[in-house]
């Protein structure tokens, strides 16, 4: 081989998808075929980044949102360098490789999200772009750049047609985002076969409503066009950029291209060597010639880059100490050092003060608290503000060009903005926090999901936690949230019960890095609770005695949670005066308290002590957990009602005195 | 008062809604008082209903998709004659009125649809659109026209943000449902405020590029400019209409109208009365002058409209008897009268012939089976028709004008599909069903949600149900799905274990008219398991005795579900080898089992009997409802892996051995 042409450069893309999808018998090879050359030149001509160091933070940010199409990006990692072995290519889809079926951030060097559920990874691009710009316009100085990257996404027709496709794109079109640069597969196929019969937007169109620069009709096998369209992406100073692909799916296959056959099958071995011979791919499988590998490798250009911008960071260090400190502790995800005590001292304080208060405002004081000690912090919220309350007195909107631009204006798009928060927390340099009412955690499901799976550590706000939210009725208020919530491996919930829990709670989800967390608030006041010191440090563990039996083992633990612990220390009340010794168990996290130790678990919930009752404004089956077959749950397991919160609570039999009775018929 | 004005009669809808707000101390105003002009004119010149009866079935539909605006709905209902009273009115958001929050279509004579969750009212309305297409294609004849009415729906800016918007008005486009016309509530103030900085879509632009028919910059308080557009919309004969209204949020208010100030919150009762002036609306709050109420009355004109329309169906019956009977038969929701028996008849033989393959195979052998005798079936999939097994034989599309047309291709969109077809199922002559991956049902949670309580008679097929469906890893794998969709009130989640009951779940999802529910079924082969008839029969009831102990009481119940009921019968089998008494308990729907009488489920689960091993694919912690403290519980808390399903199992503990080891432990 002489110097490989662009062609084979991207057909050693295409064979390594195709010959791993059939190594594997499963897998996607049509879109990898498909997009090969789109992403041979913008990998080897255009994307900024260091194969030897895929942390390198001023590194442009790749996202294969059509994430089915995963061997392409396993494909160009491998070849520019990345520590990807060829190994790892031919286990394919099998347990403990780094090539899992969709691509995932945990698993594999160079990834920067996981990506497979539809839209969600143009959204996260979208948090990246935002991200950029954000770190940009605080650190970045007129004689100094410090921040100056890409953001590039690849997205199939599958991407446009979700709904989170709209929410981002209005976004990133509101914000200007010009450094994000979409590349759409328009190859005319999805899983179903030809798009006609289901996907016929003007796509262009739709995205230069958003305010969108947009290039149309691009052949997305020649690398000359692909070129002159990025490169007039690159000129774009205040609008993102969409470059429509005409692609073939399982491009060079002759039976099966163009058609969705290629799209989520093997091609089959005739297939495999009839591409071979069409595509005049004289290799075996896995076999790429040193040639191919010399051009793709980006390891010296890379190491040269980021050699560069870190004498750029010298410079910078030296001449803004400070900026480059908090630069550098922010970008590896360092919270400041004294974080911790001035987080407890304000908790104690809290304790101390006492206020019945609403927890969303015990929340938002708590931000108010903890914001300025956190430049990292971006919190925002779908358009409910003033209802969630997390707007705090420094907020200033991301849609400018502040060096202290911080809080987010989401608009009512709860889906697209937790991909983009998920979006923001990947990329580094900052601790996002979204909200929306604990209902409309609903239409943001997946995306909590993937904060989780991913993982990213975002925080997501959910206020009006329960019918306490009253006449807004069943359609806003949440049953079975909670419980849903908690199901989400590795996502921690927090239902505080009063404003000394709720400070605890973010403290909690600020200082989690392995994941996310959900902080759901109630809308009405919840009474304060006394505690010792002792017991203020035992809220981190999720569950602990707000209120123990006197004189001896506890006949009944009372075990509650938000607003319905104040109805289970009235309920002690009743049933002490009664002679009956009752505990009161404050249980703000569940996830958490699982997590705990054996010992500790059991000093808080005894095994001898079966009598127990859950009290919680939502479904009753979850607590089955923690009160047995024996105990008895409080709650309500069908939907709510339209009425003031004062009058539903009763309607629905959630009441201190149903949890006396609960207690006495044990 | 001599013959009121048009703006005198919108005024009306103002008061009834301002005043309403205020004695409720809660609502939100601002919507009502800026949309009544559109509404007078909407419905005293063009909408087609009679209030006498809300169900005549040729009637327009109106859908407020900006549901927190329900005041104006409840006073269009009221003042054009529906039974809902002025004193229903007066008890605006208090427990038992008509009037709650949002409205609710199960409370509300005249509400179409629950609405208030955003974007969603429109999606149920393009819902409402395709069932009037599909009846009028299958019903007209060129010389009768049996079904021909159109579809209104007022949106707000919030439900333009909603992705869900996008991926409905998309599919409206696609389809052309002509009859189908939104307004635009363009009043540029979201709760967040002035919306500038969140939403600067041109809207317009968004939706020619759905292929709509776009009016624009219509002035929302000009009842000559609303006419001229609804005259514009009428003439359609291709395109769905968006006529785009300007509209000031509060109109009348002198100090809060255009201002975010008056969406959410009462006026107040001096700015009340300020208004009050302004307007120049002499009357008390609840005070409505006779002219008014006679101008608004629409009792007479819609007796006409329904009399005449039952001089034709009598023709059309005359002349097409069996077409007019299927026809009544379908839009009162009957089934046909031997459908039981030949779904018993069809379970009876998949019981006899005892194929082992995977239940969404024989999800679609039941389909095939069933939707012969169901013309009222709709299916359709988010692009996964041939990984869901939804297409059947006579599956047409219905973007035809085949007069058999039955199924929807979706495209990837999960929501808008969920959305849609719960329009379907209430609009009436439907039954709908809608797929995707179990996984993907996030995507559409809340659309599933609003299916139970509304309640609508959808059908969600969701398939892949577990790690059991391999290679494509974690974003595709539900762990915690089940018990998820299991706690949604009202929703019946059905895990078949073999072909048999994946054929009684279809039949129990079918005759169930009360609400909805979902059919999750596996990727993998499932073996058959042996019953006898009445085992057959108790399938029904949710969780049965699949195989008993023998020789006396069992020692140990094994609960298992979908995939796994074929480990817990294997354990059995060790179980009883070593002498232990072992009980084997399907539990294809939790949901249903709990529905049954005490002694009925004290059958299946005796409570002397503690010892009791749960087994599914999924999160743990729901199962203790049914095994408590003392049990053990076999599944997975984790997120699953890529690999092939044979390697997922045993990698996460999902086997045989380890339910015969969890009994054994107890």
């Amino acid at each position: 081989m002489t110097t490989p042409t662009r062609r084979q450069l991207a057909n050693a893309i295409r064979f390594l998808a195709a010959d791993a999808v059939q190594a594997a018998n499963s897998g996607h090879p049509g879109m990898p075929m498909g997009m090969a050359d789109i992403a041979e030149v913008l990998w080897n001509d255009y994307y900024k980044h260091n194969p030897a160091n895929p942390h390198w933070v001023d590194r442009d940010r790749f996202v294969l949102s059509n994430g089915h199409g995963s061997m392409l990006q396993y494909a160009t990692l491998h070849l520019s360098g990345y520590d990807l072995p060829l190994e790892e290519l031919k286990h394919f889809r099998q347990l403990h490789s780094k090539t899992a079926g969709h691509p995932e951030r945990s698993e594999t060097p160079g990834v920067e999200t996981t990506t497979g559920p539809l839209g969600q990874g143009f959204a996260n691009a979208v948090g990246f772009a935002l991200a950029e710009k954000l770190l940009a316009q605080r650190y970045n100085r007129d004689d100094l750049t410090l921040v100056d990257h890409r953001t590039w996404v690849f997205m199939g027709d599958g991407c446009l047609m979700e709904g989170v496709s709209h929410e981002a794109a209005s976004l990133a079109g509101t914000w200007g985002l010009h450094k994000l640069v979409a590349f759409w597969d328009n190859n005319h196929i999805s899983i179903d076969g030809n798009t006609d019969g289901w996907f016929t937007d003007d796509t262009p169109m739709r995205f230069e409503a958003y305010g969108w620069q947009v290039i149309r009709n691009v052949d997305g096998h020649d690398p000359v066009e692909i070129k002159k369209a990025i490169d007039t992406a690159l000129k774009s100073t205040d609008k993102p950029t969409l470059i429509c692909c005409r692609t073939t799916i399982g491009f060079g296959s002759p039976n099966k291209a163009g058609k969705e056959s290629s799209h989520g099958a093997p091609l089959g071995k005739e297939e495999l060597q009839a591409t071979r011979e069409a595509l005049e791919w004289p290799y075996g499988p896995f076999e790429i010639p040193d040639e191919i590998y010399a051009a793709w490798n980006a390891r010296a250009a890379g190491a040269q880059r980021e050699t560069e911008w870190n004498q750029r960071f010298d410079q910078y260090a030296a001449q803004y100490p400070e900026q480059a400190a908090e630069f550098t502790r922010r970008t590896r995800g360092e919270l400041p050092a004294d974080f911790v005590a001035q987080a407890d001292a304000f908790i104690a304080k809290v304790q101390a003060d006492g206020q019945t208060i609403a927890s969303r405002k015990a929340s938002q004081n708590t931000i108010e608290a903890f914001a300025p000690l956190l430049p990292e912090i971006v919190g925002g919220s779908a358009d409910l503000a003033h209802s969630n309350l997390t707007l705090w007195k420094a907020s200033k909107s991301v849609a400018s060009d502040d060096a202290n631009a911080n809080y987010v204006y989401y608009g009512v798009r709860e889906f697209g903005m937790t991909a983009i928060a998920n979006g923001l927390a990947l990329h580094g340099g900052f601790i996002p926090f979204d909200a929306t009412f604990l209902v409309f955690s609903d239409y943001a499901r997946n995306g909590v999901r993937m904060s989780a799976l991913i993982p990213a550590h975002s925080i997501h706000v959910y206020t009006h936690d329960s019918i306490g939210l009253g006449e807004d009725g069943p359609t806003h208020q949440p049953v079975e949230h909670l419980a849903a919530l908690r199901y989400i491996p590795n996502n921690d919930v927090w239902r505080p019960c009063d404003a000394v829990e709720s400070a605890a709670a973010w403290k909690a989800a600020i200082t989690r890095s392995g994941g996310p967390s959900c902080l759901v608030f109630s809308r009405q006041n919840l009474p304060h609770q006394p505690r010792s010191a002792q017991q203020v440090a035992l809220i981190e563990r999720g569950g602990y005695v707000l209120a123990d039996a006197e004189g001896g083992a506890p006949d009944v633990i009372l075990i509650g949670t938000g607003s319905e612990v104040g109805l289970a220390v009235q309920a002690k009340a009743t049933l002490d005066a009664a002679g009956i010794r009752t505990r009161v168990v404050s249980m703000p996290s569940t996830d958490v308290f699982d997590r705990q130790d054996a010992v500790y678990r059991e000093s808080v919930l005894p095994s001898a002590v079966r009598k127990r009752v859950s009290v919680e404004a939502g479904v009753t089956g979850f607590w089955r957990k923690y009160v047995g077959l024996d105990g008895a749950t409080i709650g309500i397991d069908t939907f709510g009602a339209s009425a003031p919160a004062e009058v539903l609570f009763p309607h629905f039999g959630i009441t201190a005195e149903h949890v006396v009775d609960a207690a006495k018929s044990l």
